[in-house]
């Protein structure tokens, strides 16, 4: 007799050849083919909704909330007066969530290639999408690489909100991008990319450190961790021609602020600019090291 | 026709029902059943051999330096001059290879259940167990527990390098095992304590928090990344009478020590005690938090 206490429906997403990450499913909530890839929303056991395209696993319910925080709220309350916010790619809404907490911004600019992965989150995933209808945001969809090279537009703050270097995404990593984000920024303005993980994938940190490199006065890297991706350690880029991710903090500017965190809080910004020894001699001359007095 | 290019052969540890890891094997390099457990020894794919007790994966080579280095060097250089260290458990000889970098340390006493966790890791783990036969190292093969309420001698530092809380680890959690540890520290002493995830074991944390809150002035946690442990992010409580970690460390003598990290830095011992804020609010009323100040 079988055991059908629990299901046996399991997403596992094998990385690298050689590990493997697995949630046990409840049910498939949605099911799609876009001209870019398959997007599906699953209903986890204990890890709320999922997200993946192509497979890959985007992000989950239980534990979004680290990425999310740690992508807008670091440059946020870096910037002295972040207006205009550009995010590209973050179609499930959870990056722009959290950027239109911030009272100083006045506009927010959302640029996702895949218009299936807006409507397929708006639909199932609400806890994401909550603030899609903000009216301060403008969802265009589009390649945000030739948004970058085509507008006109000035950004305080620029968040590349990507999956990882294959696909659809591959051009957000390249130089000519980071080269044309840099003439949209502001002259205060910051760049943040998703800069995968620390263990796993230093080979695609170091190409797409050093393509943003040659277009900014100063790159950073920042860390957070969460359950979804390999490893659990992740990180960030943080790149800006003036501002000092630690010297122009004011911690008081986070205590003072009505936006209530479950990752984020102004130890943790600051926290999250040091790191570990192999991650700062494997990126050695690529990154900047912030500080206080810097 | 079958592929062969990759062995099929693969350890997964499901945590909590619902969540897994898994590594790809090559090959198995020791297996035995001691009186207390299943130990097994296996060499992975891409994350070097790994340890098993069980079935549940103590530790692989590719990141045991983030949970090693983490244990034994933050106490370490709170400490103002550490001579004499208890470690209970770490049979693999990972903390105590860590210890024995510090040259104040005279004497380390490691008190490991089982001999056979000892033996096979000395034979089939030498980057582990490289440094068991310095003179100043003395392994006994007991009960940690009966050890601690026994023993006459004092420690600067005791060291919990212990497994989950179940089978023959689960008396390492109670309050009777916390009092009697706080007993034979000396006046500036400190207990670190191995204290799983802060994602996935509130509930383990908050008890075995609490059972060591009664004995000790002062209770702290410090959080590190690796990639064994279910969600990578993992904790270590640093429960002490009179130490700050962070008003008694000097990152001088960090940097002046000439001792090489992987992990570690004078950076990584400060942000290691910056809480996440659910992590801070898991555990309220628990903790205390540091200060450069305080």
């Amino acid at each position: 007799m079988k055991d059908a206490n629990l299901t046996n429906f399991w997403i596992t997403e094998i990385h690298q050849k050689n590990t493997a990450t697995s949630f046990r499913v409840k049910k498939t909530l949605f099911t799609g083919k876009s001209q870019f890839q398959q997007i599906d929303i699953i209903e986890t056991e204990d890890h709320g909704l999922m997200l993946l395209n192509d497979g890959i696993i985007m992000l989950c319910e239980r534990d979004e909330f680290a990425y999310h925080e740690m992508i807008a709220h670091v440059p946020l309350f870096v910037h002295p007066n972040p207006q205009n916010v550009l995010i590209i790619g973050g179609g499930d809404g959870g990056t722009s969530r959290e950027v239109l907490r911030h009272d100083t911004v006045k506009r927010v600019v959302l640029v996702e290639i895949d218009r299936m992965v807006v409507d397929a989150c708006k639909e199932y995933m609400p806890s994401l999408s909550c603030a899609m209808d903000d009216p301060r945001l403008n969802i265009i969809i589009d390649d945000g690489v030739r948004y970058v090279a085509d507008t006109d537009d000035t950004f305080d703050l620029v968040i590349v909100d990507s999956t990882d270097p294959i696909g659809p995404a591959e051009p957000l990593f390249n130089e000519t991008f980071y080269r044309n984000t840099s003439k949209i920024l502001s002259s205060e303005g910051i760049l943040i990319s998703q800069a995968e993980s620390p263990f796993y994938d230093v080979n695609i940190q170091k190409i797409m450190l050093k393509n943003q490199r040659s277009s900014f006065e100063k790159l950073y890297m920042y860390l957070f961790s969460n359950l979804t991706y390999p490893g659990g350690l992740w990180s960030f880029g943080f790149a800006t021609n003036t501002l000092c991710p630690l010297k122009h903090f004011d911690p008081d500017r986070v205590k003072n602020s009505r936006i209530s965190f479950r990752y984020y809080n102004h130890n943790i910004h600051r926290a999250a600019f040091s790191l570990p020894t192999f991650v700062a001699d494997n990126l050695k001359g690529i990154l900047d090291i912030p500080s206080k007095k810097s």
